[in-house]
Protein backbone atom coordinates (compact mmCIF):
# COMPACT_ATOMS: atom_id res chain seq x y z
CA UNK A 1 0.00 0.00 0.00
CA UNK A 2 1.62 3.44 -1.12
CA UNK A 3 1.90 5.72 1.94
CA UNK A 4 2.48 8.66 -0.57
CA UNK A 5 0.07 11.93 -0.60
CA UNK A 6 -2.36 12.04 -3.74
CA UNK A 7 -0.82 14.65 -6.33
CA UNK A 8 -3.11 17.12 -8.30
CA UNK A 9 -2.54 15.12 -11.41
CA UNK A 10 -4.65 12.65 -9.19
CA UNK A 11 -7.64 15.41 -10.07
CA UNK A 12 -9.55 14.44 -7.10
CA UNK A 13 -12.62 16.29 -8.36
CA UNK A 14 -13.62 13.56 -10.48
CA UNK A 15 -14.69 10.37 -9.28
CA UNK A 16 -13.36 7.35 -11.45
CA UNK A 17 -15.77 4.80 -12.18
CA UNK A 18 -13.81 1.57 -12.09
CA UNK A 19 -14.19 -2.26 -12.71
CA UNK A 20 -11.12 -4.29 -12.59
CA UNK A 21 -11.53 -7.59 -14.93
CA UNK A 22 -10.53 -9.11 -11.71
CA UNK A 23 -14.33 -8.75 -9.72
CA UNK A 24 -16.95 -10.32 -11.26
CA UNK A 25 -20.29 -9.38 -10.89
CA UNK A 26 -21.34 -11.43 -7.67
CA UNK A 27 -23.24 -14.83 -8.98
CA UNK A 28 -26.50 -13.86 -6.98
CA UNK A 29 -28.51 -17.21 -8.98
CA UNK A 30 -25.65 -19.26 -7.33
CA UNK A 31 -26.08 -17.95 -4.33
CA UNK A 32 -29.97 -17.92 -4.05
CA UNK A 33 -29.76 -21.42 -5.14
CA UNK A 34 -27.61 -22.49 -2.40
CA UNK A 35 -29.75 -21.02 0.21
CA UNK A 36 -32.38 -22.71 -1.08
CA UNK A 37 -31.12 -26.04 -0.77
CA UNK A 38 -29.95 -25.49 2.73
CA UNK A 39 -33.39 -24.23 3.46
CA UNK A 40 -34.79 -27.16 1.91
CA UNK A 41 -32.22 -29.65 3.87
CA UNK A 42 -33.00 -27.68 7.72
CA UNK A 43 -36.54 -27.25 6.55
CA UNK A 44 -38.30 -26.83 10.29
CA UNK A 45 -34.92 -26.01 12.21
CA UNK A 46 -33.52 -22.75 10.90
CA UNK A 47 -35.93 -20.29 9.04
CA UNK A 48 -35.21 -19.35 5.08
CA UNK A 49 -34.62 -16.01 6.00
CA UNK A 50 -31.73 -16.91 8.52
CA UNK A 51 -30.40 -19.11 5.94
CA UNK A 52 -30.24 -16.74 3.78
CA UNK A 53 -28.49 -14.19 5.51
CA UNK A 54 -25.69 -16.92 6.52
CA UNK A 55 -25.41 -17.54 3.00
CA UNK A 56 -24.91 -14.21 1.80
CA UNK A 57 -22.36 -13.25 4.74
CA UNK A 58 -20.75 -16.21 4.88
CA UNK A 59 -19.44 -15.19 1.00
CA UNK A 60 -18.94 -11.95 1.96
CA UNK A 61 -16.70 -12.33 4.98
CA UNK A 62 -14.77 -14.99 3.07
CA UNK A 63 -14.46 -12.72 0.24
CA UNK A 64 -13.06 -10.36 2.76
CA UNK A 65 -10.13 -12.62 3.62
CA UNK A 66 -9.77 -15.01 0.73
CA UNK A 67 -6.66 -13.57 -1.97
CA UNK A 68 -7.84 -16.36 -4.39
CA UNK A 69 -11.62 -15.48 -5.21
CA UNK A 70 -11.75 -19.21 -7.44
CA UNK A 71 -14.16 -21.43 -5.72
CA UNK A 72 -15.27 -19.04 -3.05
CA UNK A 73 -19.17 -19.83 -4.09
CA UNK A 74 -18.49 -22.97 -2.78
CA UNK A 75 -16.34 -23.02 0.57
CA UNK A 76 -18.99 -20.21 1.26
CA UNK A 77 -21.66 -22.90 1.04
CA UNK A 78 -19.48 -25.89 3.09
CA UNK A 79 -18.86 -22.76 5.60
CA UNK A 80 -22.65 -21.94 5.46
CA UNK A 81 -23.86 -25.26 5.65
CA UNK A 82 -21.25 -25.90 8.81
CA UNK A 83 -22.60 -22.99 10.82
CA UNK A 84 -26.42 -24.04 9.87
CA UNK A 85 -25.95 -26.86 11.17
CA UNK A 86 -23.96 -25.42 14.27
CA UNK A 87 -26.95 -23.48 15.06
CA UNK A 88 -29.20 -26.42 14.71
CA UNK A 89 -27.28 -28.33 17.27
CA UNK A 90 -26.78 -25.62 19.75
CA UNK A 91 -30.80 -25.32 19.66
CA UNK A 92 -31.80 -28.60 19.75
CA UNK A 93 -33.49 -29.12 16.81
CA UNK A 94 -30.49 -31.87 15.62
CA UNK A 95 -29.65 -34.01 18.56
CA UNK A 96 -25.80 -33.48 19.38
CA UNK A 97 -24.72 -37.16 20.18
CA UNK A 98 -21.55 -36.59 20.05
CA UNK A 99 -19.34 -34.04 22.20
CA UNK A 100 -18.88 -30.59 19.84
CA UNK A 101 -15.23 -29.31 19.39
CA UNK A 102 -13.98 -25.73 18.51
CA UNK A 103 -10.33 -25.27 17.55
CA UNK A 104 -9.51 -21.61 17.64
CA UNK A 105 -6.11 -19.53 16.58
CA UNK A 106 -5.76 -16.25 14.83
CA UNK A 107 -5.24 -17.53 11.36
CA UNK A 108 -7.16 -20.84 10.96
CA UNK A 109 -4.53 -21.65 8.39
CA UNK A 110 -1.91 -23.78 10.47
CA UNK A 111 -2.44 -25.08 14.59
CA UNK A 112 -6.19 -24.82 14.89
CA UNK A 113 -6.60 -27.04 11.08
CA UNK A 114 -3.89 -29.86 12.62
CA UNK A 115 -5.73 -30.29 15.53
CA UNK A 116 -9.01 -30.09 13.99
CA UNK A 117 -7.61 -32.73 11.31
CA UNK A 118 -5.63 -35.24 13.96
CA UNK A 119 -8.85 -35.44 16.50
CA UNK A 120 -10.86 -36.05 13.70
CA UNK A 121 -8.45 -38.50 12.78
CA UNK A 122 -8.67 -40.41 16.26
CA UNK A 123 -11.94 -39.84 17.37
CA UNK A 124 -13.94 -40.47 13.79
CA UNK A 125 -16.88 -39.83 14.48
CA UNK A 126 -17.56 -39.90 18.17
CA UNK A 127 -16.50 -36.45 18.08
CA UNK A 128 -17.66 -33.25 16.00
CA UNK A 129 -14.83 -31.05 15.34
CA UNK A 130 -14.64 -27.28 13.67
CA UNK A 131 -12.08 -24.98 13.99
CA UNK A 132 -11.88 -20.85 13.59
CA UNK A 133 -9.45 -18.02 13.25
CA UNK A 134 -10.19 -14.47 15.19
CA UNK A 135 -8.10 -13.30 11.77
CA UNK A 136 -8.55 -15.79 9.02
CA UNK A 137 -5.65 -15.88 6.70
CA UNK A 138 -5.63 -15.77 2.90
CA UNK A 139 -4.89 -19.64 2.52
CA UNK A 140 -3.91 -22.80 4.90
CA UNK A 141 0.05 -22.69 5.01
CA UNK A 142 1.47 -25.12 2.01
CA UNK A 143 3.91 -27.20 4.23
CA UNK A 144 0.67 -27.69 6.84
CA UNK A 145 -0.81 -29.64 3.81
CA UNK A 146 2.21 -31.36 2.88
CA UNK A 147 3.23 -32.70 6.52
CA UNK A 148 0.03 -33.43 6.92
CA UNK A 149 -0.33 -35.84 3.75
CA UNK A 150 2.92 -37.30 4.62
CA UNK A 151 1.53 -38.45 8.22
CA UNK A 152 -1.26 -40.14 6.47
CA UNK A 153 -4.10 -37.56 7.69
CA UNK A 154 -5.13 -35.09 5.00
CA UNK A 155 -6.37 -31.93 5.68
CA UNK A 156 -9.31 -31.80 3.60
CA UNK A 157 -12.28 -28.87 2.63
CA UNK A 158 -9.51 -26.93 5.14
CA UNK A 159 -9.80 -23.73 4.69
CA UNK A 160 -9.87 -20.73 7.07
CA UNK A 161 -12.65 -19.00 8.37
CA UNK A 162 -13.44 -16.43 10.86
CA UNK A 163 -14.88 -17.20 14.01
CA UNK A 164 -18.77 -17.26 14.53
CA UNK A 165 -21.04 -16.72 17.21
CA UNK A 166 -22.88 -20.49 16.23
CA UNK A 167 -19.80 -22.35 15.84
CA UNK A 168 -18.95 -21.43 19.71
CA UNK A 169 -22.50 -21.67 20.72
CA UNK A 170 -22.96 -25.40 19.93
CA UNK A 171 -19.42 -26.07 21.08
CA UNK A 172 -18.48 -28.38 24.39
CA UNK A 173 -15.28 -27.59 24.40
CA UNK A 174 -12.95 -24.42 22.96
CA UNK A 175 -9.51 -24.65 22.38
CA UNK A 176 -7.52 -21.49 22.21
CA UNK A 177 -3.54 -22.34 20.32
CA UNK A 178 -1.41 -19.89 20.99
CA UNK A 179 -1.12 -16.32 21.61
CA UNK A 180 -4.49 -15.00 20.27
CA UNK A 181 -7.55 -12.86 21.59
CA UNK A 182 -9.99 -15.10 23.61
CA UNK A 183 -13.75 -16.16 21.35
CA UNK A 184 -16.51 -15.05 23.96
CA UNK A 185 -17.07 -16.92 26.76
CA UNK A 186 -20.12 -18.96 26.99
CA UNK A 187 -20.77 -20.63 30.81
CA UNK A 188 -21.24 -24.26 30.52
CA UNK A 189 -18.27 -24.51 28.20
CA UNK A 190 -15.04 -26.20 28.59
CA UNK A 191 -12.07 -23.53 27.57
CA UNK A 192 -8.80 -24.76 27.41
CA UNK A 193 -5.37 -23.07 26.41
CA UNK A 194 -2.14 -24.84 24.29
CA UNK A 195 1.05 -22.71 24.14
CA UNK A 196 1.89 -24.19 20.35
CA UNK A 197 4.16 -22.14 18.30
CA UNK A 198 2.62 -20.88 14.80
CA UNK A 199 2.95 -22.48 11.54
CA UNK A 200 3.87 -19.37 9.98
CA UNK A 201 7.02 -19.16 8.97
CA UNK A 202 8.28 -22.10 9.97
CA UNK A 203 10.63 -24.77 8.43
CA UNK A 204 9.52 -28.06 7.18
CA UNK A 205 10.97 -29.53 10.27
CA UNK A 206 9.72 -27.09 12.64
CA UNK A 207 6.07 -27.97 11.33
CA UNK A 208 6.49 -31.31 11.78
CA UNK A 209 7.58 -30.27 15.38
CA UNK A 210 4.47 -28.37 15.63
CA UNK A 211 2.39 -31.31 14.24
CA UNK A 212 3.95 -33.69 17.11
CA UNK A 213 3.32 -31.12 20.18
CA UNK A 214 -0.25 -30.73 18.67
CA UNK A 215 -0.75 -34.76 18.45
CA UNK A 216 -0.02 -35.36 21.58
CA UNK A 217 -1.56 -32.66 23.37
CA UNK A 218 -4.93 -33.96 20.90
CA UNK A 219 -4.60 -37.43 22.04
CA UNK A 220 -4.47 -36.26 25.86
CA UNK A 221 -7.72 -34.45 25.13
CA UNK A 222 -9.36 -37.02 23.57
CA UNK A 223 -8.45 -39.35 26.50
CA UNK A 224 -9.82 -36.79 28.77
CA UNK A 225 -12.98 -36.03 26.41
CA UNK A 226 -13.75 -40.18 26.47
CA UNK A 227 -13.40 -39.94 30.38
CA UNK A 228 -15.83 -37.26 30.55
CA UNK A 229 -18.44 -38.80 28.54
CA UNK B 1 3.79 -14.17 19.01
CA UNK B 2 6.09 -16.35 20.26
CA UNK B 3 8.18 -18.31 17.48
CA UNK B 4 9.77 -20.12 19.73
CA UNK B 5 8.60 -24.13 19.65
CA UNK B 6 7.73 -25.53 23.21
CA UNK B 7 9.77 -27.09 25.41
CA UNK B 8 8.76 -30.19 27.44
CA UNK B 9 8.94 -28.14 30.42
CA UNK B 10 5.61 -27.59 29.41
CA UNK B 11 4.11 -30.95 29.71
CA UNK B 12 1.78 -30.59 27.01
CA UNK B 13 0.44 -33.35 27.54
CA UNK B 14 -1.85 -32.03 30.57
CA UNK B 15 -4.32 -29.64 28.56
CA UNK B 16 -4.46 -26.34 31.27
CA UNK B 17 -7.75 -24.43 31.68
CA UNK B 18 -7.29 -21.56 31.41
CA UNK B 19 -9.64 -18.15 32.17
CA UNK B 20 -7.77 -14.92 32.19
CA UNK B 21 -9.15 -12.03 34.28
CA UNK B 22 -9.90 -10.20 31.24
CA UNK B 23 -12.05 -12.26 29.38
CA UNK B 24 -15.33 -11.83 31.14
CA UNK B 25 -18.60 -14.57 31.04
CA UNK B 26 -20.35 -12.83 27.59
CA UNK B 27 -23.37 -11.08 29.15
CA UNK B 28 -26.28 -13.09 27.00
CA UNK B 29 -29.19 -11.27 29.05
CA UNK B 30 -28.07 -8.05 27.73
CA UNK B 31 -27.27 -9.51 24.64
CA UNK B 32 -30.55 -11.26 24.58
CA UNK B 33 -32.40 -7.84 25.48
CA UNK B 34 -30.92 -6.26 22.66
CA UNK B 35 -32.35 -8.80 20.45
CA UNK B 36 -35.84 -8.55 21.94
CA UNK B 37 -35.86 -4.41 21.21
CA UNK B 38 -34.71 -4.77 18.10
CA UNK B 39 -37.26 -7.14 17.49
CA UNK B 40 -40.06 -4.72 18.48
CA UNK B 41 -38.46 -2.15 16.82
CA UNK B 42 -37.99 -4.10 13.06
CA UNK B 43 -41.59 -5.99 13.78
CA UNK B 44 -42.87 -7.29 10.49
CA UNK B 45 -39.56 -6.32 8.75
CA UNK B 46 -36.82 -8.70 9.76
CA UNK B 47 -37.56 -11.73 11.63
CA UNK B 48 -37.17 -12.05 15.59
CA UNK B 49 -34.59 -15.25 14.65
CA UNK B 50 -32.25 -13.40 11.97
CA UNK B 51 -32.13 -9.97 14.43
CA UNK B 52 -30.86 -12.43 17.37
CA UNK B 53 -28.20 -14.06 14.61
CA UNK B 54 -27.45 -10.61 13.87
CA UNK B 55 -26.83 -9.09 16.78
CA UNK B 56 -24.67 -12.22 18.57
CA UNK B 57 -22.42 -12.74 15.28
CA UNK B 58 -22.30 -8.74 15.19
CA UNK B 59 -20.62 -8.70 18.97
CA UNK B 60 -18.31 -11.84 18.43
CA UNK B 61 -17.08 -10.39 15.02
CA UNK B 62 -16.41 -7.11 16.71
CA UNK B 63 -14.94 -8.67 19.54
CA UNK B 64 -12.68 -10.70 16.97
CA UNK B 65 -11.07 -6.77 16.18
CA UNK B 66 -11.54 -4.73 19.16
CA UNK B 67 -8.27 -4.29 21.09
CA UNK B 68 -10.38 -3.05 24.33
CA UNK B 69 -13.50 -5.12 24.93
CA UNK B 70 -15.38 -2.23 27.31
CA UNK B 71 -18.56 -1.26 25.83
CA UNK B 72 -18.57 -3.65 23.01
CA UNK B 73 -22.05 -4.70 24.01
CA UNK B 74 -23.27 -1.23 23.39
CA UNK B 75 -20.93 -0.72 20.17
CA UNK B 76 -22.87 -4.10 18.86
CA UNK B 77 -25.98 -2.82 19.09
CA UNK B 78 -25.49 0.05 16.89
CA UNK B 79 -23.57 -2.16 14.41
CA UNK B 80 -26.46 -4.98 14.57
CA UNK B 81 -29.15 -1.67 14.23
CA UNK B 82 -27.39 -0.81 11.19
CA UNK B 83 -27.57 -3.79 9.64
CA UNK B 84 -31.01 -5.16 10.98
CA UNK B 85 -32.17 -1.39 8.79
CA UNK B 86 -30.12 -1.73 5.90
CA UNK B 87 -31.81 -5.02 5.59
CA UNK B 88 -35.55 -3.30 5.88
CA UNK B 89 -34.02 -1.06 3.46
CA UNK B 90 -32.60 -2.89 0.97
CA UNK B 91 -35.58 -5.32 0.72
CA UNK B 92 -38.23 -2.67 0.83
CA UNK B 93 -39.63 -3.05 4.35
CA UNK B 94 -38.31 0.65 5.56
CA UNK B 95 -39.18 2.72 2.35
CA UNK B 96 -35.43 4.61 1.62
CA UNK B 97 -36.49 8.00 0.19
CA UNK B 98 -32.48 9.16 -0.13
CA UNK B 99 -29.58 7.38 -1.41
CA UNK B 100 -27.79 5.15 0.12
CA UNK B 101 -24.01 5.55 0.31
CA UNK B 102 -20.95 3.13 1.75
CA UNK B 103 -17.60 4.14 2.02
CA UNK B 104 -15.18 0.87 2.66
CA UNK B 105 -11.68 0.83 3.27
CA UNK B 106 -9.18 -1.92 4.89
CA UNK B 107 -9.39 -0.88 8.19
CA UNK B 108 -12.58 1.73 8.78
CA UNK B 109 -10.27 3.26 11.04
CA UNK B 110 -9.45 6.35 9.05
CA UNK B 111 -10.25 7.64 5.44
CA UNK B 112 -13.59 5.62 5.56
CA UNK B 113 -14.89 7.12 8.66
CA UNK B 114 -13.58 10.54 7.29
CA UNK B 115 -15.32 10.11 4.06
CA UNK B 116 -18.74 9.16 6.10
CA UNK B 117 -18.72 12.12 8.57
CA UNK B 118 -18.00 14.72 5.32
CA UNK B 119 -20.78 13.68 2.95
CA UNK B 120 -22.90 13.20 6.09
CA UNK B 121 -22.11 17.04 7.14
CA UNK B 122 -22.63 18.42 3.72
CA UNK B 123 -25.61 16.02 2.85
CA UNK B 124 -27.33 16.41 6.39
CA UNK B 125 -30.33 13.89 5.93
CA UNK B 126 -30.53 14.14 2.31
CA UNK B 127 -28.21 10.70 2.04
CA UNK B 128 -28.05 7.70 4.53
CA UNK B 129 -23.87 7.22 4.92
CA UNK B 130 -22.40 4.02 6.34
CA UNK B 131 -18.57 2.82 6.19
CA UNK B 132 -17.02 -0.93 6.67
CA UNK B 133 -13.52 -2.19 6.53
CA UNK B 134 -12.31 -5.14 4.49
CA UNK B 135 -10.30 -5.80 7.47
CA UNK B 136 -11.48 -3.70 10.32
CA UNK B 137 -8.88 -1.99 12.65
CA UNK B 138 -8.67 -2.34 16.64
CA UNK B 139 -9.91 1.55 16.75
CA UNK B 140 -10.27 4.85 14.86
CA UNK B 141 -6.91 6.92 14.86
CA UNK B 142 -6.92 9.07 17.56
CA UNK B 143 -5.17 11.64 15.38
CA UNK B 144 -7.92 11.40 12.67
CA UNK B 145 -10.56 12.03 15.74
CA UNK B 146 -8.58 15.20 16.58
CA UNK B 147 -8.06 16.85 12.88
CA UNK B 148 -11.85 16.11 12.40
CA UNK B 149 -12.86 18.13 15.75
CA UNK B 150 -10.56 20.71 14.74
CA UNK B 151 -12.66 20.44 11.49
CA UNK B 152 -16.02 21.28 13.53
CA UNK B 153 -16.90 17.83 12.07
CA UNK B 154 -17.04 15.28 14.76
CA UNK B 155 -16.68 11.58 14.48
CA UNK B 156 -20.01 10.51 15.94
CA UNK B 157 -20.27 7.00 17.54
CA UNK B 158 -17.40 6.40 14.83
CA UNK B 159 -15.70 2.52 15.42
CA UNK B 160 -14.70 -0.24 12.52
CA UNK B 161 -16.79 -2.73 11.72
CA UNK B 162 -16.56 -5.66 9.21
CA UNK B 163 -17.90 -5.33 5.43
CA UNK B 164 -20.66 -7.27 6.10
CA UNK B 165 -23.39 -8.27 2.84
CA UNK B 166 -26.00 -6.49 4.41
CA UNK B 167 -24.89 -2.88 3.74
CA UNK B 168 -23.73 -3.60 0.72
CA UNK B 169 -26.96 -4.90 -0.59
CA UNK B 170 -28.77 -1.42 0.54
CA UNK B 171 -25.87 0.41 -1.01
CA UNK B 172 -26.95 2.28 -4.61
CA UNK B 173 -23.26 4.13 -4.02
CA UNK B 174 -20.12 2.16 -3.36
CA UNK B 175 -17.15 4.13 -2.52
CA UNK B 176 -13.95 2.07 -1.94
CA UNK B 177 -10.26 4.09 -0.94
CA UNK B 178 -7.05 3.48 -1.76
CA UNK B 179 -5.88 -0.19 -2.08
CA UNK B 180 -7.83 -2.62 -0.83
CA UNK B 181 -9.60 -6.01 -2.13
CA UNK B 182 -12.98 -4.69 -4.22
CA UNK B 183 -16.03 -5.90 -1.66
CA UNK B 184 -18.60 -8.13 -3.68
CA UNK B 185 -19.86 -6.42 -6.71
CA UNK B 186 -23.92 -6.20 -7.13
CA UNK B 187 -24.79 -5.16 -10.45
CA UNK B 188 -27.33 -1.97 -10.57
CA UNK B 189 -24.84 -0.01 -8.13
CA UNK B 190 -22.18 2.93 -9.04
CA UNK B 191 -18.49 1.68 -7.56
CA UNK B 192 -16.40 4.40 -7.47
CA UNK B 193 -12.20 4.03 -6.57
CA UNK B 194 -10.35 6.60 -4.89
CA UNK B 195 -6.68 6.89 -4.49
CA UNK B 196 -6.62 8.19 -1.17
CA UNK B 197 -3.41 7.78 1.12
CA UNK B 198 -3.95 5.86 4.39
CA UNK B 199 -3.82 7.51 7.50
CA UNK B 200 -2.36 5.17 9.40
CA UNK B 201 1.04 6.46 10.59
CA UNK B 202 0.50 9.65 9.02
CA UNK B 203 1.69 13.00 10.89
CA UNK B 204 -0.61 15.72 12.02
CA UNK B 205 -0.12 17.91 8.54
CA UNK B 206 -0.58 14.76 6.53
CA UNK B 207 -3.36 13.54 7.84
CA UNK B 208 -4.65 17.12 7.60
CA UNK B 209 -3.93 16.79 3.81
CA UNK B 210 -5.91 13.32 3.69
CA UNK B 211 -8.68 15.16 4.87
CA UNK B 212 -8.54 17.80 2.71
CA UNK B 213 -8.15 15.33 -0.15
CA UNK B 214 -11.08 13.48 1.05
CA UNK B 215 -13.32 16.54 1.18
CA UNK B 216 -12.47 17.74 -2.22
CA UNK B 217 -14.31 13.82 -3.49
CA UNK B 218 -16.57 13.95 -1.06
CA UNK B 219 -17.96 17.26 -2.31
CA UNK B 220 -17.86 15.95 -5.80
CA UNK B 221 -19.39 13.15 -5.32
CA UNK B 222 -22.14 14.70 -3.11
CA UNK B 223 -22.34 17.09 -6.25
CA UNK B 224 -23.17 13.90 -8.38
CA UNK B 225 -25.43 12.37 -6.69
CA UNK B 226 -27.80 15.32 -5.89
CA UNK B 227 -27.59 16.17 -9.87
CA UNK B 228 -28.57 12.29 -10.27
CA UNK B 229 -31.68 11.93 -8.33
Amino acid sequence: MSTSLPTTADDPTVPVPDTPADTPTLDVHALNADASALARKFDGMVSEETIERIVYESYTTLHRSARVKTHLAALAKHFAEDRIRALAVARGAIEATVPQVLFVDARNSGRSQIASALLTHYAGGNVEVRSAGTNPGHEVHPEVYEAMNDRGVALLRAFPKPLTDDVVRVSDYVVILGDVDEPPRYSGKEYLTWDVAPAKGASADEVRAIIDDVDTRVRALWEEIRTDE
